[in-house]
């Protein structure tokens, strides 16, 4: 990298990739709506990855005042415009507000094009538009969601946490959309161990913070109480949080899902792990679904997704919320900033003072707290 | 029952059986709040099943003025007074804040002893003030919750369901505080289908909701994408509900449960069935949990109680939230109430009108909206 300061690295104009979503759904006003906004694209380079035949369709459907430049690559990119590159040229029957075999694949293919040009280096950071798991997922390849599709692009060198964040929270999933049965077989020390320090890392590298602390949720209700109510706790959190905080990490729990999420110790922590999907979702779009964000940590490539859904209900009608999608592009390019101020600043690492020593014993105690209900 | 019209049924004064909770925490101080609003004291004739010498230690610690009558059974209970049952003799160690063995033999012999008072047909409802269930369990008995417990007091001829109700939403428990590794073999068919009956059953006869509709919740997330994702679904829980509707109940789903507690679907239902305690509990909390009640419907008791904990950290210093506590007051004898008239409502069936009989195949048609996400 060739940035010298941290101002130049603020100002240096950032290249989006952005996955058209499912066809039939609410991607490309999401696309519309959020790059509405001069100032936008000032600041950055959205490169849509679907079709500029799809999006001519879902202009006249919004009846909305779009330009865009059509290209075949990121490498033809134009700065200042909405650039859709062509990731198929066939005429495709779009149902607005109806789940197809059709839409999925379209879904497929912008995102495998936006994979191979992130290869080359042709784009900086990812934001996907919202698909439908059933219609990808019946497609030749087995698509889970982003973490799950990354993953398996990066490989094993690799450890990938997903993040759900909105203004205040940042909750993280310890295993994703498994069924409920495979859960408590998945959650073991090793895991917890791996991904809350890939958690951390993130913490510390995406978002700046020094010294992170996470809580960590417990599997089962009533935590504690007996055997009978789930032996997950003893056997695997408990001795993994030792372990983590052995390591230095500021780890604490387990916690009971219910209380924690309805507590104001939910606030005390900059990072929550949760052990599956539904225990960190449910509160997490409960607590306000359309600006929440979905961010896979732990990959070179920084990728991020509005956590709400292809919003067939209202596809078409120019009645979609995009303030999920532009919080993921703020995200995203927040993180690419901050990762590249971090490695700058740790290029040339200056001796401490001991005045700006941080003191990495001052760790939270909850002990106290712990022991209550 | 010797009530002759509807008016008598809203007037005679209700008979409420409470009990202390753990002595530790702030169960005094929500009785003393709640029954300092005079009203109350002219509708309902509470007693409290505890220690005199414990209320006043509370009493003390909480700098309130309140006067309380001691009796030794709910039989010399006294109308308008706050009449206080002597459960146990014994000075017996208060440590404000903390969990103690003492503090959970006290919760179970005050609860004991409400039951065989209840059995003697001595008060007409009861709530419960919020125990340490890790002290309770450690007693001699397995205390589970307040389900738990009354349904093995009441046997196999009943089927109990716990139901979560704030002012907007009701949610029943399929299953208990269950380790989430038991919860997938729990959910059968069978049990889904007693349980929503249940739920039907009082939605009718103690929220007086003529033809209540109920949502079910999928147990696991991205239901319906493949087998590998859980199979609970296909083999149970939409049998349950095809079986559920062929009998005339307006039962629906089932709904992922992430994406139905954040949408406006959750309004729609009368009663909405989740699959396990977090699954229920976590969003519910997350609503709001100081307001929030625990009923268990289906028995001949009437039992309530509020959903937040024993208030260690606030315990004697009146700082405590009473409106839980005060709702599971209003909603006891609101549901003996609603019985009563249900039952005087039934007792002489008129022939319906035609123009008065309710059109049951208007059913609320969300098929539409279950294809999209």
């Amino acid at each position: 990298m060739s940035l010298k300061t941290s101002k130049e690295i603020m100002e240096k104009r950032i290249k989006i990739g952005i996955t058209q979503g499912d066809i039939n759904g609410i991607g490309y006003e999401l696309v519309f709506k959020t790059f509405s906004e001069p100032t936008l694209l000032d600041m950055y380079t959205p490169i849509i990855y679907g079709s500029p035949k799809v999006a001519t369709f879902h202009r006249k459907a919004l009846e909305m005042n779009v330009n865009f430049t059509t290209i075949n690559s990121a490498a033809n990119a134009v700065d200042g415009k909405l650039n859709i590159v062509t990731c198929f040229d066939e005429e495709v029957k779009i149902e607005l507000g109806k789940p197809s075999e059709t839409a999925g694949t379209a879904a497929l293919l912008a995102l495998e094009f936006a994979m191979r040009e992130y290869e080359q280096g042709l784009f900086d950071v990812l934001v996907t538009a919202p698909v439908n798991l059933e219609t990808m997922h019946n497609n030749a390849i087995r698509f889970l969601g982003n973490e799950d599709y990354l993953q398996s692009k990066f490989g094993d060198d690799y450890s990938s946490l997903t993040i759900l964040l909105n203004r205040n929270l940042r909750i993280g999933l310890l295993t994703g959309k498994m069924a409920v049965k495979d859960v408590p077989e998945a959650i073991t020390k090793e895991l917890i161990v791996e991904k809350a320090t890939v958690f951390h890392e993130s913490l510390k590298h995406d978002f700046l913070i020094d010294n992170p602390r996470i809580a960590i949720i417990a599997l089962n209700p009533t935590t504690g109480i007996s055997d009978s109510n789930g032996r997950e706790e003893t056997e695997q959190i408990i001795p993994a949080i030792g372990e983590l905080r052995d390591s230095g990490l500021q780890c604490f729990g387990p916690y009971a899902a219910d209380s924690f999420f309805s507590s104001e110790d939910i606030w005390k922590f900059d990072g929550v792990l949760a052990m599956y999907y539904d225990q960190g979702m449910i509160p997490f779009r409960t607590f306000g679904m359309f600006e929440g964000v979905s961010y896979v940590a732990g990959l070179p490539l920084v990728c991020a997704a509005p956590v709400h859904g292809v919003g067939y209900e209202v596809a078409g009608k120019n009645m979609a919320d995009e303030t999920g999608f532009r919080n993921a592009i703020y995200l995203v390019s927040d993180i690419l900033r901050n990762r590249r101020v971090d490695d700058y600043a740790h290029r040339n690492p200056l001796p401490k003072l001991y005045t700006a020593k941080h003191d990495d014993s001052d760790k939270l105690n909850l002990e106290k707290e712990e022991e209550t209900e």
